[in-house]
């Protein structure tokens, strides 16, 4: 999917939310879970997940599944992945599907794990882990419209252990990205990747095939953030259970062209644990929604 | 497994070598792809594994199966590598299993990936990235004899992008890690880690649930490692195909009980592309091997 392509769903729906499906058994409707105890074709990870995207799919622009929930459950769990990928796919083909692995091995290694995320299970976006440099990321660079959404300043405790430190200025010589106060890792990582991106990218622009994530924890770092990062789509895990306010995130890290996917997992998909659970998930999007709407109409969107 | 039984291990083989099983099919035997290919029920992958594990078993104490390279496969990939799993426990027990995922993500995430490689897997180690700081890092430090090895300095041209970027001091105030000199966030990470280990494994000690990777092409950086982390199990990688030298890395990276995991993938295992592969593979192990028992030996272990 095209940067102009998302923009134009977001306009369209009024909506830059993404519904992350951490699908964990034992927080789904245990219905859910006793039937697929007696039948062993009944896929209940799946099943949980095709409903909540049918009664959700009006109101977001997005899906996030995170890996974790799937691998936690091996070879089963890989299975419900494929399946949600290919249902959201043909089902829903504007659906933006983000794979929120947060992998990144040395180049040879990232080159595969792009061909499997990009090439085999043709979701739209994977998230990558930047610790390991230029060569661990690139290899993910070079798919037109496949998105890398790259780690930068997460939403939770632990992102001020390395995140957030200042790194000895001059971070680089020679390159025009000389900061007068040291800059910080993430804001590093920010500057960095760009220069990644404009090398590795089909067609040499930026922010055509990178996005960064910053947590919606973060306040007003989302202004640093746009200074470094001004065109660049960010996805913003956070809001929900995780404590981060939407409209501070919009204050903060609204662009032009809207520049944020919003994530809430838990709290929609989590909502409910009746047999009426994807009708109060679809409940709770539309809530999202219309702040949502409600902020695109405010910014002329 | 104890660092003591990886100890015992290393001086009852005289090997301190782990053999990478990173099994692409590209690189393996075609006569093994051609079997697959005819018979459905014969899984090219593991019948790989399994000779090439059969075969070097004698010369290593170690196995990393890189997950990228399963994963690439998809839901075949994760039955190979978990059929690859239970089959060095089974019929090896004394290897040490190392899961190379480099994962890493919020804490309650990163607690089911803990539950998943060390509940579910029963592999002994698991490589975790540290961008994500103490939340994402202490839910795999809980276990006892599980080991966390997480990526310092790695082997890749990328490691210098930010590993080796020095942090403006004092990196934290009140907790006595001033340096004199500006740390560098891989020292950064080596110290950090050591405080969330004390606090976070089962018996309080630090070197008995957390190793680092510390790439063999980084040469004299092992000293510095050495001086911040004399107790701990390194694992380097990069010996064989990406050029580090095991000479240097015996030179600077030695500790009382050897300290050193040294990972040969490539090398070892793509060695010969003929019916004889294993038996290469086994020669190719050997030699290493031999020279690990030498150097064991002058350093009188």
């Amino acid at each position: 999917m095209t940067r102009e392509q998302l923009f134009e769903n977001i306009k369209r729906k009024g909506s830059f939310l993404c519904v992350g499906l951490d699908t964990d058994l034992k927080k789904v409707p245990q219905f859910l879970v006793e039937k697929a105890a007696k039948d062993e074709h009944f896929d209940a990870i799946f099943e949980f997940n095709k409903a909540i995207i049918d009664a959700t799919a009006p109101y977001c622009i997005a899906y996030k599944p995170n890996l974790a929930f799937y691998e936690a459950h091996g070879v089963k769990g890989w299975i419900a992945f494929e399946k949600t990928v290919k249902y959201i796919r043909e089902q829903y083909p504007d659906q933006f599907i983000i794979a929120d692995a947060k992998r990144g091995d040395i180049g040879n290694t990232s080159k595969l794990y792009a061909r499997t995320f990009f090439e085999e299970m043709d979701v739209d976006a994977v998230t990558v882990a930047p610790y390991m440099g230029e060569d661990s990321v690139t290899p993910f660079l070079g798919y037109p419209d496949k998105w890398v959404i790259l780690l930068a300043l997460t939403s939770n405790k632990g992102s001020g252990d390395f995140q957030t430190q200042p790194l000895t200025p001059p971070v680089r010589e020679g390159n025009g990205l000389q900061a007068e106060k040291p800059l910080r890792l993430f804001e590093h990582v920010i500057l960095r990747s760009q220069e990644w991106e404009k090398e590795a990218s089909p067609n040499g622009e930026v922010g055509g095939v990178l996005m960064y994530v910053v947590g919606a924890t973060q306040g007003s770092a989302f202004a640093d953030i746009r200074r470094l990062a001004p065109d660049h789509f960010l996805l913003v895990p956070g809001i929900g259970a995780q404590g981060g306010s939407l409209e501070e995130v919009c204050k903060y890290g609204w662009n032009d062209h809207c520049g944020l996917i919003v994530n809430s997992s838990r709290a929609i998909i989590y909502a409910d644990a009746t047999e009426r659970f994807a009708a109060v998930a679809a409940e709770k999007a539309r809530e999202v929604q219309q702040q949502m709407s409600a902020i695109l109409e405010l910014k002329s969107i």
